[in-house]
């Protein structure tokens, strides 16, 4: 999963979930209706322009159709004004023609965000922990060392030496079946995603099996690369790989995205019965599964459990990225793919000093030394969490294994998830509701609550806080 | 232009002007021809793989079709073997089912290609005179002083630092008009070329116009996102501007590729009089001008010709890098945008690391003053190249103005460039033949000499050699 922009202000602005009345309505009646909400409210101001409706989407991680037929809606209403060549803009209302120049003072840009003191939103590592000059000098050696002849040689699915580590790590670590020649080098999981559904695309694939919950992100990119994706149901076992089989035979999907280590956001561990039988699945259909190793480093009650690309490295292509193990400022990742399938080489491949940082930090052990460390300071973490959550929320289930960065809260019967996120916002709280991760399987009302950056002289004040917003909207 | 990739072994295997017999055939026939040559010359040996097609039509620098069309050929022939979820391989004759292993020894990699000693390709910059030093403080500045909440935040078109640094710089060197809200930064002028092309797709583009000849990589780019390039012929005041205007109006093309300050690879500045036609046609047409700066900063004998941008910021896409100005391996580039063109934000944006530290490298003069050494070493380097070429191959046409890193060298009548190219290899020699960049205008029998990685010491030796290369092969 790609973390590398977490914070969109048009996301804040635009609360999709702010209005799910219990009934579930449409992505595009949701999006339209919370550009209505926040005109009406004031946070959009007459004249102001909107993002383009690719841009917007991608934010929101819905398709682009969902925002050009809001904006159209609007537009038919007045509500918006839209000229060609031209931002789609708050209409200024009757008679007006022109938008004036925009106002001055804050633009809603990603600045304008109220400041999270208390963050709680999930597929953040610790920024406070990024190992700065320990990647510092990994680059140092890299320019350092880099012959003249490798700075304009092709190096095509990435640099050799960088193949190599990545290869290495992902056998020690993730028990994955190794192969440097089946590594590629990628800006992070969005990237390797984008190249392989594209690949998929091309092959004739039209749908994708998805967890539903899952990161929205990856999905995005392959719905952009038209691939539909078709929403699986998850429980405590992870993904249900009969529901999965049976809607694969259903609409003839020949594609899977899962998140076998550690399912996103519920949290569990695909359990073994189920891990053997997705793969008889894609066996027996000649299938992909795409794993996505998020936060598969860190588990806190024993060993990570070994990637599932071991037990099927010709149907398996495990997507990895530094993004949440170390930070997402660093746009670096790996996929290790099946013979079977050979996306096209990026036109724009990582930075090649990047790429042989990224060989020296992993053959030098930094990167499993900055992953011990952050496992046992996640460890601790997580229990004062779970500790200060069953004193000040007695009683509310906590979903999800011992491991990663986020588990689910749900909340009691009657508490919206989306007026917790705004309300806690301007407690200093960053809040994220379950329900942005969901597609179609209705869920009870919870938070994903992540803890990568949550500052640890906080977690205390953030769960009294949180305790305080949850009474004050039951009441 | 995009110069990370400019040694590709396939180039090399498969010499694609070592066929052209005087008439023009075409690129599906020459494609074939030169697979068909490797294999009975036993440089692709029986059983072994190629590459997937549309990576070699990336390398080569053709359309997929042209790769698929030339494989399918020759796999009806029986002189490949192509087997579903396998690779496209050379046959290894009547009765044999099953490909052998590849054979042990040098696989057709980068690394298999003869080691150029007089380095004479055009595209890249001097290798040996990478700022490796100071592109190290940029990034160790970069990550000591990078505040915490922007490792995480989203970053739409990319850092702002790095956006306002690129815009003044562009303001400062290129006379652009700069707004830093208009740019984005890339990993590359391919990057933006495809961000661009992708977006003009989407609008309803479906040709482009690229000057003929050009630099291949840009109008793939435009080509595999499905805009198909339309050829204008330049001559030595730069692109044909009545040309241009005259195929736009007869296939409705409504964008053009151009390089105004220095055309690839015939070293033309664009006439004042052109710079204004084409200007013209693109606001009668409302058309999209890309103009591709990709070595503008290189100018020996006046002060560079401000960039074309700046006479029409409505209607000039300007893309930049610092792949032949700094290095090919930074992967970082810029582009200036019209406000009437808004293309997709890239899912896999740069590096935040690598965008400070552009922003650092900007501001802090360190760009400035590594492209006045460059251009002062260009300039001698060029001179000496020059007076060789006249001792040593005396009435011989040398074209470009005194710029850049490269200049045409042509041939004497009966010399065939594509002879030259292959027996250069064996003397150490990295040639290039003109015909490579040449889409459809016939062109005189020429040499692409680049000099920006010629090492100073091999200037004399290199052209002894050219010139006895070019003796034998008038005899």
């Amino acid at each position: 999963m790609q973390k590398s922009r977490p914070i969109l202000a048009w996301e804040t602005l635009l609360d999709l979930d702010a209005d799910t009345p219990g009934a579930r309505s449409s992505l595009r009646d949701r999006v339209e209706r919370a550009l209505r909400r926040a005109i009406d409210e004031g946070r959009l101001e007459p004249g102001s322009a909107l993002p383009p409706s690719r841009a917007l989407a991608e934010t929101l991680g819905v398709s682009r159709w969902v925002v050009t037929e809001a904006y159209g809606q609007l537009v038919a209403e007045g509500v918006l004004d839209a000229r060609t060549g031209s931002a789609t803009r708050v209409s200024l209302g009757p008679g007006t023609a022109l938008p004036r120049p925009p106002a001055p003072g804050p633009s809603p840009s990603s600045d304008a965000a109220p400041p999270i003191r208390y963050d709680l939103r999930p597929g953040i590592p610790d920024l406070r922990a990024t190992p700065r000059s320990r990647w510092a000098a990994a680059l140092r050696n890299a320019l350092a060392s880099l012959p003249d002849h490798d700075l304009a040689a092709a190096h095509p699915r990435g640099y050799a030496p960088a193949r190599d580590a990545v290869a290495a790590y992902l056998s020690r670590s993730r028990r994955a079946d190794p192969d440097a020649a089946r590594v590629t080098i990628t800006h992070g999981a969005t990237d390797g995603m984008d190249l392989l559904t594209r690949e998929l695309h091309r092959r004739g694939h039209r749908t994708i099996l998805v967890e539903d919950p899952s990161w929205p992100r990856l999905r995005a990119v392959a719905e952009s690369n038209g691939l539909r994706p078709v929403p699986v149901p998850v429980d405590e076992d992870g993904v249900d790989t009969d529901v999965l089989a049976a809607l694969s035979a259903q609409t003839g999907a020949r594609a899977a995205l899962v998140t076998p280590a550690h399912q996103f956001p519920f949290g569990a561990a695909l359990s073994p019965g189920r891990r053997e039988q997705v793969i008889r699945w894609a066996r027996a259909h000649r299938a992909l599964i795409i794993e996505d190793d998020y936060d598969a480093e860190f588990r806190y009650d024993r060993r990570p459990i070994p990637a599932l690309q071991r037990l099927a490295p010709d149907h398996v292509a495990l997507i990895g990225s530094l993004s949440k193990s170390v930070s997402p400022a660093l746009g670096l990742g790996w996929m290790l793919l099946p013979t079977t399938i050979s996306p096209p080489i990026s036109a724009s491949p990582p930075s090649l000093v990047d790429q042989a940082a990224l060989a020296h930090f992993l053959t030098r052990g930094d990167f499993e030394r900055h992953l011990r460390t952050a496992r046992s300071r996640f460890r601790h973490r997580r229990a004062r969490l779970l500790d200060a959550i069953r004193r000040d929320l007695p009683g509310l289930d906590v979903t999800g294994i011992a491991a990663g960065m986020h588990l689910v809260l749900a909340l009691p019967t009657g508490t919206r998830a989306a007026a917790l996120t705004s309300g806690g916002a301007e407690l200093g709280l960053g809040l994220t509701a379950l329900q942005r991760y969901v597609t179609a399987t209705p869920r009870r009302e919870s938070l994903v609550l992540g803890y990568g950056n949550l500052d640890d002289a906080l977690i205390e004040e953030a769960v009294a806080r949180l305790a305080l917003l949850i009474r004050n909207a039951a009441e």
